[in-house]
């Protein structure tokens, strides 16, 4: 059997502080109006006693839970998912130093999702969300939507920026902008054919960061050089470079993933090639570990972007803009940074 | 300005549902006693008018908020972090099946931790914390002990196993037990010379690694192979294996972290010896990307340990146990397995 003890009450601590009820109070709800050695003396009887003064009851009056709830994906191993565990490491740091709390939830896909939230929602344990991975046509932001729920996303609204689906704030990572970067560092310091290992097309994430390999080789008057593609896995890259290395050389590739430049160094490792310049793109261990370039996604900056959306001037979570005509930034885009091994 | 809407009202929610107050009430706290269809009129209703019911209320009457507090570490970035986020993931996965709540927070050393669990604790916003990373002399065991917060820690009382300080729940991995089969793997697959690669003596995990290997050679009648020291650094590992290698070379090398793995590997590939088996800890995503055998913590039996220990036979969060004659298991060791690439 396992004991649980009689909950301390108040008026425990106060009699074991010497103090009075109302002082307790204070320290509780308004510690800057207490003298600090009250405070202290007040808060060893609350140790001692084990006292837990169930906020609830503030929460009841001031109808906040200042917490927000967070999307953990289940783990999905794989190289590129320390990006999303990152930004969650960064929110739970900025959030906690605002005074607001961090609740994970685990969710297999965005119906799940959705009906987690309504369960934290109802609880009042939440009183907003930060959802990741948006997509074209989420199902999630119309619920979000709907039931008035203040959130804000970590990606954008893909295939509805400029459609009337109602405005919503979103932080997110400008890949192109990434790969712009990797690709005229590439130009000037490897030579003018530059290759891109990429998704297949039709990825909105993916698009995105092959038109900015695109973009610098147009504005550099270069050549276009070869366009790879493989599936997020290192041994498809693996293979995809080999052919086209077999192919011909090129003096550099800039990839979309650092899973994807994996697979394109150890081929060039087998191929003699342990020197050809591969850019990766998230900026992961695997990448430091192996000596690679990488874009650095600033999950940390994405973090800051999202509260301050989610916050607002006030200082205290926001409810979404009811019309199009507020003055306040609805979204965050964080340029990315290259990382130069 | 941003615009906040009145907020919805049992009543509200009763009428626009046309069902009384009462079903209203038992679709949110005994949802099973309510006929499905009414139940679906009642959340369409909840949704519409974007209706919290403050579960606050219901707190204040069963004393439990049925969340458990959990560190997350500022992101540290390097190789092994992944285990940790593993963990992170598992639990809240698990603790959501089993209807609880996860509350993530960071704190930047022990004494920081324990300030932050006592404000939440005071709030009334956990009623069971998961503490990561002890050590010997942990201050926050005491804390804990001392103020009766139930709680399990991931990571074993090092150094206080044999006195007599208040017993504490915890799980843990057999590091042991894993760079033991480690090593038995590479004396019957690559040959009787087995180095290690490990920390600078005096850390409790590493010299627990290290006990695996030795244990391994002398249950074998194995000559001692080489051993090695590294902090926890791919260069330093590097740097070390070079020298050793130009020394002699081993017929394997187990490491106590993939870090070192590495590093040894980037040795091996440098001086001709792609295919010396090394061996890591820890099974990362850049053990994988580099085919490396490696032992897997498994942190998601660790997840499940630590919840069935925190909920007891009874399914609630327990308080921590008052004497040593409790029959209950106060721990769990979990045997890692060696993933062979």
């Amino acid at each position: 059997m396992r004991r649980v003890r009689r909950a301390a009450t108040i008026d425990d601590v106060a009699r074991e502080a010497g103090v009075s009820r109302q002082t307790v109070s204070n320290v509780l709800n308004a510690p800057g109006i207490v003298r600090e050695s009250t405070r202290e003396r007040v808060r060893l009887a609350i140790d001692r006693l084990g006292y837990a003064p169930h906020a609830s009851a503030r929460r009841l009056r001031t109808q906040r839970s200042s917490t927000i709830g967070v999307h953990l994906d289940p783990f999905a191993g794989g190289i590129s998912g320390v990006v999303l565990d990152r930004f969650v490491h960064a929110l739970t740091e900025r959030a906690s130093d605002r005074g607001l709390r961090v609740l994970v939830y685990s969710a297999g896909s965005p119906e799940e999702e959705i009906a987690r939230l309504r369960d934290l929602r109802e609880g009042g344990e939440i009183d907003a969300a930060v959802i990741t991975g948006t997509f074209s046509g989420d199902p999630r932001i119309g619920w979000l939507d709907a039931r008035g729920l203040p959130y804000v996303s970590f990606g954008r609204p893909w295939g509805s920026e400029t459609s009337d689906a109602p405005l919503h704030l979103w932080v997110d990572v400008d890949g192109a902008a990434g790969t712009r970067a990797a690709t005229e560092h590439a130009l000037v310091t490897a030579g003018a054919t530059v290759a891109f290992l990429g998704w297949p097309a039709g990825s909105a994430t993916g698009d995105d960061r092959e038109r900015g390999w695109r973009e610098a080789l147009v504005a550099a008057g270069a050549e276009e050089g070869a366009r790879l593609f493989a599936e997020e896995d290192v041994q498809a890259a693996r293979q995809v470079t080999l052919r086209a290395l077999d192919a011909g050389e090129p003096d550099a590739i800039v990839c979309a993933s650092d899973t994807l430049a994996v697979g394109a160094h150890l081929a060039a490792v087998s191929v003699g090639l342990a020197e050809l310049p591969i850019i990766g793109f998230d900026n992961t261990p695997v990448a430091e570990a192996l000596g690679l370039s990488s874009v650095e996604q600033r999950p940390e900056k994405v973090a800051g972007g999202v509260l301050e959306l989610l916050m607002g001037d006030s200082g205290r979570v926001v409810a979404p803009r009811a019309d199009a005509s507020d003055a306040a930034p609805s979204h965050v885009l964080v340029t990315p940074r290259l990382v130069v091994r």
